[in-house]
């Protein structure tokens, strides 16, 4: 009976060892890197021989140079879609070496984010919610021989902290001291309904295709009284000069009108958006992105 | 005795668990999404939630938007080197929302393709063959709480079928109702021998360095009797206009002509194409490729 | 007892085949292919195929066509970030199907390299040694039924050979016969301290945002006495002409200088680097890289 019982406890802990194998969480990576040179396999490799098990995805390497902005919303864009625990690594980074603070924030969802603190999180803490923040020690959570680089906090400090957070090697507590105060946010403009009219601003384009997207959720368009088939004005403004103006028709779906005409519809993320069947309204109309464009809708 | 029966069998279990981890499939996954956006990104996040242990892949995320005839193409060129089971999601889909139907096929080597039924699996029919073809359930085989969408079925739609699939969730009878009728396909000239000069068109170019591809394969080739070495006259047509005559050397690589100069060769398809060595031979003569585009080809 | 120790040995085994699932070693690839076809999907299938267990990452895909000399600065720039024993696919071949060989190569740190030696192993030689070269032996080490293809190379054999040896399916000795002479290597100048001079060549641009890397290491730079705060005289000629001349701040980060404002930098390699802080130095003065590129940094 003593031996059969032995025989069951390690047959538990080969169990457990066999399991353990799928315990490491997923590490999904965004940078302004590129994907031309070997900035993101370096990351991989740290991330790697720190534990081989690791799981690892690309969120896009395409984020242009610098822009902030852009890192936050594509995160605020994909952190849904992941389940929670997963380990987002985003290095857009233009202050490195200036006394910006790295960081991991921890969201309402149970995602985890490690950043430079910069503005990158503004659009999770905003729409998700930020339940923690805390500052990479890297007294501990640095790639040992890599102090005398002061340019590569990327492969050395985020990719490092983040694989060993995935792998379990450190628990959220044990990345650094809390940090209590909220996250550094990009200013910009909210959506709103205000006299029948729905203003916004122009986050990204859908640039494979040139539509517009607006960050009007369809809550706020259902509370605008918006119906598939109705008619709408549409203006963009960048800053306060008229881009465009159309009057477009409400649509489910692409295939609701013909061939180069406009439409207005809920994208994946269910924000209103603007775009024309089969071609780009973004190149047409040089419409662009960012805090400082606008759109203003309201039903004809 | 008992007991070491009992012990015996709580072991094959343990093995089988953690075999069973090797069980899923691969998914291969290909978008005219492009990698500048978060889109490829969620894709992968629903099929990881589906089952962590999936491995994911990327044919191309690079088709150029809305080109379903290159969908089809770099299906059927890569397909076959992937092991039966394999799960191939495409989504090159220009007719989302509309009445075109959401499929899995099930190619004659055991390979399945999710994706919109829209010519997409055109070569694929033609040159491996499909066997069976089942339209998506929706009502089962669609991510919870995506049906307000419309837009983003890559997602919500094929990239959960595919995952579902994959990782045994269901079985492919569990896709959802045989479809029995031929896929959808797009029309396009057949390689052919008539009266000593090879026919065929020109479905693809080999982008990254201009090289011309055809549809014409090695077997048509030997009939027609060429032989390394031979000199081959050329011609390239679009719809019936010339744009390309030369005479060439048939090759086995390109080392066997000088720098610049021009060569037939059998591409890693074994179909026959046309080449500059160390040089863009599509950019030069403006060479496009597509149904409307011909070659012709006969021994000098 | 007996019994007993039969279950002990049974599940010793079972152990090893569930920890045999973590045997695999990686496998890195590089290519000049791009992702727009399915060439790179083809040859992650055939290496699928040989184990489906394998963990496959790629370096980059982007090397400009025929550039080995770019190839051979990414795998060094790349390769000591992996562990060692992770297999490396490096198929940039303008001379695929001439005389040049297949070969597997081990640096003194234990990692391996499936290439055409063309030069590809020129930097890794220098600066890590290669201490094995084997000529991959196609008799075994090639895809079954790929005889007929003389053009794909990196699918039917690169591919193929490193799943093979990161699988464990064959052990280094099995790749083929060693060759008992240095790898091919592409001429470059070294980097030299000369009267208070330093010397050295652009191997590469840090092309996402267009800054200058040399070949120049941090303990080069230390020997020639430049500090933190020294202002430097730097030109930068193409063979022997100058395209470049400024009197700059050496800096550990881009943040202590002016938006606008030029800088040297030791970067993520430690080599001395030149840029300007959120600008192109590469575009603005049209620098590029390669062999026939030099600099020349002295203290002002």
């Amino acid at each position: 009976m003593y031996r059969f019982l032995i025989s069951l406890i390690i047959l538990s802990l080969a169990l457990q060892a066999c399991n353990d194998k799928s315990a490491p969480k997923p590490i999904v990576m965004q940078t302004d890197f590129g994907l031309k040179d070997g900035a993101v396999s370096a990351m991989k490799g740290v991330a790697y021989t720190v534990d081989p098990r690791l799981s690892m995805f690309d969120l896009t390497h395409e984020i242009p140079a610098y822009n902030i902005w852009e890192a936050a919303y594509r995160l605020n864009q994909t952190v849904p879609y992941w389940p929670p625990e997963t380990v987002f690594v985003s290095v857009v980074d233009p202050g490195v070496g200036t006394d910006r603070q790295s960081v991991v924030a921890e969201t309402r969802n149970g995602h985890y984010i490690v950043t430079p603190d910069n503005g990158t999180l503004t659009l999770l803490a905003d729409e998700i919610g930020i339940v923690s923040l805390r500052q990479i020690d890297e007294s501990v959570n640095r790639r040992q021989g890599s102090s005398a680089s002061y340019t590569f906090h990327g492969r050395d400090v985020y990719a490092y902290t983040a694989a060993r957070l995935a792998s379990g090697k450190i628990r959220f507590e044990q990345v650094g001291p809390e940090l209590n105060r909220p996250v550094v946010k990009i200013p910009y403009q909210r959506a709103e309904l205000k006299e029948g009219v729905l203003k916004g601003n122009i986050p990204v384009l859908d640039i494979q295709y040139g539509n517009i997207w607006s960050n009007i959720p369809d809550s706020l368009v259902q509370k605008a009284g918006f119906r598939i088939g109705d008619s709408l004005d549409v203006k963009i403004l960048h800053v306060d000069s008229l881009v465009y103006q159309e009057r477009i028709l409400y649509a489910n779906t692409f295939g609701e009108v013909a061939e180069g005409k406009p439409l207005g519809y809920l994208n994946s993320l269910l924000n209103f958006s603007v775009a024309i069947n089969r071609g780009s309204l973004a190149e047409k109309k040089k419409i662009g992105s960012g805090a400082e464009w606008k759109i203003e809708v309201h039903k004809n």
